[in-house]
């Protein structure tokens, strides 16, 4: 674990200049021989500087000639979005069937989730076994409708001190925003949200005949919070509903200070605020951003989170700590579907207690940044000249904005044929916006074949 | 299976003979040679019917006399229930919370669910590490939204040819139920259900904001169809929610004409039909009663069931055919929980595969009916004698109707402190029906720690 360290500790800056192009693609690196002379480190740890650096695609090595830089700088899509303020009613319109239809598991760029090669799927057969033999009749029986005790402990352990009795568990992420929603509006009622959004979210607002009122939201920094204000004042809001850490699609984390100010606004106007935290654990930074609920002292957020896009997707198991809200959240619960799946709460309890998760997340947070790093080189490379691209600091996803008259929903017809895939912009807001954005998945295991795919589809666009 | 055969040939009509009361309790039955030489069968066999009517609660064997009848008749409930034909909004007046609160794991006598001692936990557990193997991803990675393959053909196969694209799995009947609700009403809509109704129907009702209409049931035929065609003509109704075989509470199977005209007043009328067929499994008569859905040919019946009664109710495995409300149901599960739960699915298909379920079934009813017995005559030796009972077809449930004066209500506080619980009847009604009226889980495996709860609990009938 020192050498862990001290590796960390000397390349972290060299990443740094990497990224800021103080380093530009190209430059050669010291030797291992003079790396290690001049931090007066072994050529082990030396070695392990450059292994690191290398393994997240931002140098090569090449051989008889030394370590060498390879990153290509990229556009930022830079400017906050602009939605019209109005309340939308989340109906069929936006909602682009057939679109959907073909984003599946056949179309992975089109996800918001890792590949399989991410997920330890072994281990967690593993400890599947051993929850079968650790837990009370085996899974068979009836979870409380709270949740697996052990879990909830871990989850309130995990992010920050909430008691265990703080916490419900759920089957999954959107299961738990569902359950907030249900719990919280009326068909008819207003939410707000960021804009562009998570698809997901518009359509559990549809299903429950929401209003949605969308936030002018910065790709770096996050919503606006004078809108939000704004907002708040002049109506009625029911709840909002946000990913203020690592949102998906834009990937942007906002500050501490921005995150207690949304949770002060949402306490002044006695506004629900649902936080989706399910991106936080996929860090780039060196540490896990503290959520909005971190800073709620009156109960006013609902923090919702799950394992299903770093661990166990299948497995179906979130959770959601209500605040004040508890006892609306889990009647809510008990009615529409009693308990969660008893066995695949008592293993994820199991991976926390061990420090298994973290252990995964370490090397995943790694390989994700790794991969993310590999596509903005190859929109770089293959994506028309004008194009600009996010740099979501922790996730899954990278937003793509090209030239404003392509338009994204026409260009996924034509891409069918050739087998690749994306989320266009359309589908992220209910105004008609982002129709020249597309979203891609960048968790999926950097090999030819993507990046191939890729490369078709920079040519697809450079013609269009 | 020829000896199982004969000896259920000469067992059924004594059975019935006992159950009529044409055998009255204390009849000398005849000896093993008697029964052997009248019928012209082995010993043996005749050894088989007394163990199978000894196993059923009929008879008992007196130690050096020989086999006796030891059931005793019931007062049956033979009235029709009467509800106002008003729609009553469901809210939280008829939720008696400190009741619910109370009705939980500790209190098994007060569920609708078979106890652990029921369930074969081992064998799942083994059927649940050859699924760890068996599934792609070991249940890690997502299951498609309409659930997995195998399971979906077996269920159809299971209980009449459906195709196993006209279904859904969900997570749990009441989520499927959840799901169809959710797809097929808004707020202020009106549904019809039977009365006495599941709390859990009135639960999710409620969450939906939805408008209850309860009919005139009666307690061995089912709902009043007259009465049905009434309202269906008088006004909008947003669906009818029934559970046509083995009813919760009231243990009812209607015919199959019944059934079949069930489906035609809805198709006349254009009301989707959510039909709740989570009982129909445990029978205890021959076969398993067809389903309305057997008679749907318009798709107007959106058939619910699920194994969480039968075998696990902790894996959350059900399961919906929504007829032509396939595509709204499959875009509600999506916008609410994507999927369910991939691991506990395939073993469950496993187990429908291998007929391990219907090995596990035919146990499972013979054992349930051994102590439908036993409860019907612990009540008819313990409880007032005015009190009446129904006499289910099959499920897990018995409704004891008191002297009209008393309160069972009241009698659950009471009870709190013996140690004793039940299901209060007002809380099968929005109407303020059936306060005089209990429901009780006859499932638990019978023993003398039951035996004495239900003795406590005849005292405090007795003395109320």
């Amino acid at each position: 674990m020192e050498t862990d360290f001290l590796y960390r500790q000397i390349a972290d800056p060299i990443e740094q200049q990497i990224l800021t192009g103080i380093l530009p693609t190209g430059t050669k690196l010291w030797s291992l021989r003079t790396l290690s002379r001049e931090y007066g480190i072994s050529q082990n740890t030396a070695l392990n500087v450059y292994y690191y650096l290398e393994a997240k695609n931002l140098i090569e090595s090449r051989p008889q000639s030394g370590y060498y830089v390879k990153y290509s700088p990229i556009k930022k899509v830079q400017q906050a979005s602009l939605p019209s303020p109005r309340a939308v009613l989340a109906d069929d319109s936006y909602w682009v069937h057939s679109v959907y239809q073909n984003i599946g598991q056949d179309h992975p760029l089109a996800m918001a989730h890792p590949g399989e090669a991410l997920l330890p799927i072994a281990k967690l057969n593993k400890a599947l076994i051993q929850a079968s033999r650790s837990l009370q009749g085996s899974g068979v029986l009836y979870e409380k409708p709270e949740g697996n005790a052990e879990l909830r402990k871990q989850v309130a352990r995990w992010s920050f001190p909430l008691r265990e009795d703080e916490i419900i568990t759920t089957h999954g992420c959107l299961n738990a925003i569902s359950l907030c929603l249900l719990s919280l509006t009326q068909p008819g009622d207003t939410i707000i949200v960021e804009s562009p959004v998570s698809f997901g979210m518009l359509q559990v607002a549809k299903s429950l005949s929401l209003k949605i009122i969308e936030l002018p939201t910065h790709p770096e920094y996050g919503i606006s919070l004078l809108a939000l204000e704004r907002n708040l004042k002049k109506r009625r809001i029911a709840a909002c509903l946000f990913i203020p850490t690592f949102s998906n699609p834009l990937g942007f984390c906002m500050s501490d200070e921005d995150k207690w100010k949304l949770v002060q606004l949402c306490e002044k106007y006695q506004v629900p605020l649902i936080e989706n935290d399910i991106n936080a654990d996929v860090h780039f930074g060196k540490k896990r951003p503290k959520s909005c609920k971190s800073f709620d002292k009156s109960g006013i957020v609902l923090w919702c989170g799950s394992v299903s896009k770093t661990l166990a997707p299948g497995y179906r198991v979130g959770w959601v700590a209500p605040g004040r809200f508890y006892h609306e959240v889990l009647k809510t619960k008990i009615q529409h579907q009693i308990s969660s799946t008893s066995i695949t709460q008592e293993v994820i309890a199991h991976y926390l207690r061990t420090g298994r998760y973290e252990h995964h997340l370490r090397k995943l947070r790694v390989s994700l940044q790794a991969q993310l790093l590999h596509f903005q080189k190859a929109i770089a490379d293959y994506f028309p000249r004008s194009t600009k691209v996010t740099s979501p600091q922790g996730g899954f996803t990278i937003w793509v904005q090209l030239h404003k008259d392509l338009n994204t929903l026409e260009i996924f017809e034509q891409c069918k044929k050739y087998d690749v895939s994306f989320a266009p912009g359309a589908l992220f807001s209910l105004q008609h916006l982002y129709s020249n954005c597309l979203r891609l998945n960048f968790s999926l295991g950097w090999n030819s074949e993507v990046e191939e795919k890729l490369e078709r589809l920079g040519e697809i666009l450079k013609k269009a």
